[in-house]
């Protein structure tokens, strides 16, 4: 497998893209993403679990389950959220004039929305941006799309791999935003995930899945789940490659590079989580169960006491132990060893001495790694997360406008 | 019912108390109570439901089973948590030793520690003070007690009231403790509340745990739980009114008087907690069930973004729905109302214009009601929490020494 240098959504093959600004954000800043398959692509998707979800999503979640797409748009600026039928039949209309624009059905067009809730959307905006970005679509306009999509990011989230299957290069690239808004309503996530592999619909969407769950599903800024979160893969099989129909050498390949490219991008939104001055590693391993393991790291990664630790860089390592036991996992804490870095500060549930010098040396990094051992079965976790500083309250305490 | 004025857990009869310094906290502050009821009292508690349990929590947790405490001992500034059998060896010692000073069996001894988690107690100094206070105890030693179990508390919580039963006048007093500490391993929680009522000792139980369903358990200032949660009940039945044996009016008197005190405490713990600048009261109705209720309040107090949000001032109502919707409560968003203060800012689900002076004006205050109405159902629920300011991460990021 080989990273491309400045890789992007459009890195892989049959992939066009484009960035404009079209009147939501202020300041001229981009603010529409357009990307389109030069064919139609297959198409899968996972979406928040929020019981609230916003319009453009809910037409997503719509258009998805005839499992092909030709483009995608996403607006940032307005979450197209909470405003009744109007949010959603702008949502539909959106599709249907861009679906006009590049002649295919509104139902292969799928559409994000990230920003404040409860705004209307200015549609003709978008209409008008849409008319921009088809005559601006280009083989190089990934990093436009990334821009257009971005809020509080303070770094892209951009990547493309390439792995080789049948002799032929295969690709898979990646764009996300989140944590953070310019109106911060939600840590809102979106992420898109480009390939041209050849691969069978099933295998692509239990890949997708299997990635997901390792990877954008195991990172937490605040524990806070918007209602227009969204990661969609587009597979336009355009490589050239044998089509991968069972889980043979291909398919690990293929999965190996899409957990990759996954996991450098949820990586990259812990990392650039508001405020965030630390990437948090939190692993958890010698649970009895999965779901144990699974309660543990969420329960660390959300703690205001141990976030805030970090931001203060303090080994106040009780406060690990304390989210691990009030997270709903059973297990004995007598047994629980933890590690920070790799400084042991706690051993069968018991304070061990170590050099604080040491582990405030770990502390002052910007990656550091928590290890939680609860000695007492075969499941392990790992999360991301970041620490809770002054700038967090600050972005998130400012007004809506 | 009636308040009395400056009133503490000493103002019920029997009741005696001290508040020392024993040498835990730097600079001579009082780090030491002792709480003593000249005959034996009645004893109930509710506990952490954290895994991990402080070793003075569980002796207390042990002794309470007897259902008889003479007294209870609280030092603050070190949690006596997580230092294996010198950490429950020490707690015993402790009670063992007051038992000594006051002429009763150790199992009548409660104790309760609240500080940094992990670091040895200091055992001979809790013993020293333990003779200090026990020189110490007063009628008047109520206020002098809760000044030694606070911690970052920046004002003392205490109340009591008197109700009339049979022509006796009967008092319910109580001190707390919370959210916060000087080393801030844990938003910990202690309360005392004492009785001088005659009650019988299952109703007392039930009394209590109903009270404190609704009153303790509907805190929160960060989510986080701690390991040495406790609130503790004590009835001597010196008042002198007839035993309360059945659900009678007395018992509704005595129960009404009982969530008065609790209610009192809890929404002082909200109020003073880690760097809150408002108190904030989320009320949720119309819910399908009394579980879906109790997740919707339990995802809007807890949540960063909502917090923030107050603590900036913003009207960003979409945050709530938006925890509302991810709380896990299963309900239909396009029902959804709600209120910040008696502005109507959402209805069903969906944006309404409001004044933003007015609603502005709401934010300003210093305590400001919430209100989700699910319009789906009969069940209610009421918590009480506070904004989330820069000092909660000034607090909270601060070195343990």
């Amino acid at each position: 497998m080989k990273i491309i240098e400045n890789g992007s959504v459009t890195s892989p093959s049959g992939f066009m893209a484009a960035g404009v600004h079209c009147g939501i954000k202020a300041g001229g800043k981009k603010d529409l993403a357009l990307l389109v398959s030069e064919v139609p692509a297959q198409a899968t998707g996972v979406f928040t679990r929020n019981v609230v979800k916003g319009h453009s999503l809910q037409v997503t979640m719509k258009h998805i389950k005839g499992k092909t797409a030709k483009a995608v748009v996403i607006n940032s600026g307005n979450a197209n959220a909470c405003l009744g039928e109007n949010g959603l039949n702008n949502a539909i209309r959106i599709t249907e004039y861009a679906a006009g624009l590049l002649e295919c059905r509104p139902d292969e067009v799928l559409i994000g929305s990230t920003g404040v809730i409860g705004i209307p959307l200015n549609v003709d905006a978008v209409l008008s941006g849409l008319e921009k970005s088809v005559k601006a679509l280009s083989r190089d306009g990934g990093h436009d799309a990334e821009e257009a999509i971005m809020t509080t990011d303070t770094i892209p989230k951009e990547i493309c791999v390439e792995i080789d299957i049948d002799g032929k290069p295969v690709r898979i690239g990646g764009m996300a935003k989140g944590s953070g808004m310019i109106h911060p309503d939600m840590a809102t996530m979106i992420g898109i995930i480009t390939t041209d592999a050849n691969i069978k619909y099933e295998l692509m969407d239990k890949a997708f899945r299997q990635a997901i769950d390792k990877t954008f599903n195991r990172v937490s800024v605040d524990g806070d789940t918007s209602v227009c979160d969204m990661v969609i893969l587009l597979s336009n099989g355009t490589a050239g490659n044998n089509c991968i129909e069972t889980e043979n050498s291909s398919y690990s390949k293929f999965m190996e590079a899409l957990e990759y490219v996954c996991t450098a991008l949820a990586v990259l939104i812990a990392r650039d989580g508001e405020g965030a001055t630390k990437l948090i590693e939190i692993n958890v391993k010698g649970a009895p169960t999965f779901n144990d393991a699974r309660l543990v790291t969420n329960a660390i990664a959300k703690s205001p006491l141990v976030k805030t630790m970090f931001f203060g860089e303090d080994a106040n390592w009780g406060r690990i132990i304390t989210a691990a036991g009030y997270s709903g996992a059973q297990f004995n804490p007598d047994l629980a060893d933890i590690y920070i870095g790799d400084i042991q500060v706690c051993k069968n549930g018991c304070a061990v001495p170590f050099s604080e010098e040491k582990v405030l040396e770990i502390l002052k990094g910007k990656e550091i790694k928590v290890l939680v051992d609860l000695k007492q079965g075969e499941f392990s976790d790992r999360v991301w997360t970041c620490d809770f500083s002054y700038d967090y309250v600050k972005i998130n305490g400012s007004y809506r406008s």
